[in-house]
Formats: C-alpha cells, sequence, structure tokens
C-alpha cells in the first residue's frame, strides 16, 4: 500500500478571503503564502503554512459549483481534509478492493499533483482529498 | 507573538470508534496509536499520527456534553482544528487585545499540556483549539 505522508492540508470554505485573512493572518497570526485562482476547484484560494502543511481558505468563484453550494448550505466551516501520499493510484486501487466508495475513480493529474475525493459517506462525514505531489527538480 | 509551530490534530467527532476504525485505520490504512478515555472532553478518542500531527476520533461519552449535542445536530464530521504554539498564554493575551472571541479567556492546564479554545464565530466557522505541550523531560 501507498505510504501516507502528512496532512497536507486543511481546506476551510469561506465567503469572502479577504474578510477570513482578518482572522486568519491577522488575529492567529498564520503567514499568507499566497493567493491564487484555482479554476479546476471553481475557486480562490488563500495558502496559510503551518508547520509541514498549510490552512487553505477557499472562496467559491463560480455560484454552480459544488464549493458554493456546500457554503449556501452549511455556511463557513471545515471543508475538506487533505491527506498526502506517495503514491495515490496505488493508494485508490488499494481503497478499490476494499469497496470504498469514491468522488474521483481515477486521480486527477494537474501540474506538480495528482488527486482524488474519497466521498464523505465512507468516511464518518469528512470530505477527504488525496493528493501526490509530483514535481520532479528540473534537470 | 507566540510561535504557531504545526497543525496538531484533526478532530472528528463519530457515533462509534470501533466502527469508525473500519475506515481510518483498515481501509485508509492509517495507523492506531492507542484510544483513550477523555473525561475532560466527556469522550472517548482514538490518536491516529499522520506525518507530524494526528487524526483524532473522538465518540462522546455523556449525552448532555457539546460534543454529543454537536453529534446529534450536525452528524458526523470534522469537529475541530487543533494549532500547536509554543506559548498558549502569551498567544491568548495577544487574540483578547485583538478583541478575539474566545471560548476559553484562560489556558485549561491537564498533564503535559494546556488547551484553550477560540469561538467559532470568530473563524469562519472553525472550532480552533490552541495547545501547547509542557511536557518536560524526567530530571
Amino acid at each position: 500500500m501507498a505510504k501516507i505522508k502528512k496532512i497536507n492540508h486543511v481546506a476551510i470554505v469561506v465567503k469572502d478571503i479577504d474578510e477570513a485573512l482578518k482572522f486568519w493572518r491577522d488575529q492567529l497570526g498564520l503567514e499568507l503564502d499566497h493567493v491564487e485562482d484555482v479554476p479546476s476547484q471553481a475557486s480562490k484560494v488563500a495558502f496559510l503554512p503551518v508547520g509541514e502543511g498549510e490552512v487553505e481558505l477557499v472562496q467559491p468563484t463560480a455560484a454552480d459549483a459544488g464549493i458554493a453550494k456546500y457554503l449556501e448550505t452549511r455556511g463557513e466551516g471545515m471543508h475538506h481534509l487533505c491527506i498526502e501520499v506517495d503514491d495515490i493510484a496505488e493508494h485508490l486501487i488499494f481503497l478499490k478492493e476494499k469497496q470504498v466508495r469514491l468522488i474521483n475513480e481515477e486521480p486527477l493529474v494537474l501540474p506538480g499533483r495528482k488527486m482524488a475525493f474519497i466521498h464523505p459517506k465512507a468516511t464518518n462525514g469528512v470530505l477527504i482529498e488525496l493528493y501526490e505531489i509530483t514535481d520532479e527538480p528540473e534537470s
């Protein structure tokens, strides 16, 4: 089985990143690494490193996307838990063998990373993102 | 200001730890360190290390406690995010100066650790536990 490496991030859905940074950066004291648009997730994301992981503040950018509907229904709060593994394809095979309900049967391949979500029905209500860093040093 | 060290744990409220371990240990593949009763939190907790942090599965043990009411109202899922700092007293002073709404104005002192919760009204809906490890090496 693939090796589980760490909690890569905890994602928090917020209405407005600038407003949210007033707490997470200015009051709690986390450092803001950067904010970026993530069109594949229909959102804008603020990355705040904490130890070996991150807190990510996620603001939906498209009203019809899943994350926007989540915000509308459940309000602001923790949205998903991202666990980094060394081999996501192998881990998905392992989960499928155990008949775990997945949102993505195959990894989504993006520059520098692969990702897949496990269905919260299988995980005591926690949306889990599996994540593999695929950045290779430049040759 | 106190230094923020890491994500100490993500706590997940579950109805039944033994049932939940069928996913988190047997299917996802986390290691179970141990399960212990935590009377101060009216719960039983399973500790599953992930990198430098942990996933904690929390099963309420008293029907009238806050965590049991949370489970009844919201169902299973992520309950709180614990961030470890090097000096919780100093961090609480800093938060109070910034008029952040706290659940605990002073740290709760337990063997080996101090802890305090920030109110989710101040944090985009995330119950944050601040945590300081106070274990000293035996002399």
